[in-house]
């Protein structure tokens, strides 16, 4: 199965919903090609927006990531990795540790876009510059209630495991692991005063977050020039006047 | 694997996110329990509940909808159709296509919560009342943009359907076929002047939910005390205030 090539489809400068993407393939070691971060005439984002938008395309994607194996061209994000999980390695046999495994990423992309939502709660079209009023009063919400909503959820599900809190599903990382590695990686990046406030109650998804980074493929990955660097384009942003200690 | 009662858990008195799964199986014609609909020590939301907060649930959901079939609890609204899929012959049998079946709903379920947050952009735990200016933002952004990119992305998907624009997936009715038909007739509730715009532009999709109507099984549970009424305690609600024709 993984004789053919992995080929990502995503944008280029931001981790954004394609990393939980690439942190499976890059944690499975297997080559993949990150189509639209590729020069040349096959690469780009047109390769991109060709295929999405192409007349050709029997079943085009309604926004990236999508991936291309083989004859198969599958989109949104936890359809991917529900496709990518067994034959990566990256989740248990069992059909019912299957459902679970998604149905935890399937929040956790919940979570993204509540996260997004934060600076962007009147539209993706419009700056964030031309909704300051509403992101302010999205992200309190979300700092007051969601933020630790979630989090409490997951931090849950660990303490849950009948194999330990260790890992989400089984006794092994499955690819909800890398997923809530990336959510408190992010979480850091975009909130770390209230970050710093919901970490004190979420201790086993901490001690997760650290030890996926030791994993030695994705430590290998975090620190290559594969890992886009947190930025400001992503769903992931630091605005400060959006963050505030809990307590303030 | 149908001898085993299906039971659905979900808020009793909203169509919401629950109906997608409730249409799958009136469609399919087996019996299920509406739990949270039922009388009794083994009804209401309080047994829906328990079984989100208990302390012995192995793997709670993090929000309704969630389905217990057996051993199994599925939450997660497009999971739940994952796994009822194939024992309700609503999806054709191949990977690829369940796989495609899969993306499709979790699109819809994208849109839903699109639809969702025009009126409630800033939080669930607010009113509507409470964020007016910000709903009519966020409205406005999804009528100019997002309603038509949705819809007109179903559409292209029926007109490539190489099985013909009947359908979504294959040349039979599948659980995305019952989805489409549950946003066409939300969109219609919430938002009449601007959904007669966009019908115009989606003839494929106006004639499945037409057709899906029209599936014997799903006309008795339209007609029906089973189906709730369209309301404004749901996520399709109609407040005249958000809905404008494109060419007001």
């Amino acid at each position: 199965m993984t004789d053919r090539p992995f080929e990502l489809f995503y944008w280029p400068s931001i981790q954004g919903r394609g990393e939980f993407v690439r942190l499976a393939l890059e944690a499975a070691e297997v080559p993949y090609v990150d189509v639209a971060r590729r020069r040349g005439p096959h690469g780009g984002v047109a390769a991109m927006q060709r295929l999405m938008q192409g007349g050709t395309t029997a079943r085009p994607p309604f926004a990236p990531p999508f991936l291309r194996h083989g004859d198969i061209l599958i989109g949104q994000t936890a359809n991917i990795l529900l496709y990518l999980g067994p034959l990566l390695g990256l989740v248990p046999k069992g059909e019912a540790d299957r459902l679970w495994a998604h149905q935890l990423q399937l929040t956790a992309m919940d979570f993204i876009a509540e996260i997004h939502d934060t600076h962007h709660p009147v539209s993706s079209g419009l700056y964030y510059e031309d909704q300051l009023a509403e992101a302010g009063r999205r992200a309190g919400a979300f700092r007051a209630d969601r933020a630790a909503k979630f989090l409490g959820w997951f931090e849950q599900v660990l303490a849950r495991n009948p194999a330990g809190p260790a890992h989400l599903v089984g006794d092994a990382p499955s690819y909800a692991d890398l997923s809530l590695f990336q959510l408190v990686a992010g979480l850091r990046f975009a909130f770390p005063r209230a970050m710093a406030g919901w970490e004190r109650s979420v201790p086993h998804c901490v001690a997760l977050h650290r030890a996926v980074a030791k994993i030695p493929a994705v430590a290998a990955y975090l620190a290559s020039p594969r890992r886009i660097a947190f930025n400001n384009d992503g769903i992931f942003r630091h605005y400060p006047e959006l963050d505030h200690a809990n307590d303030d």
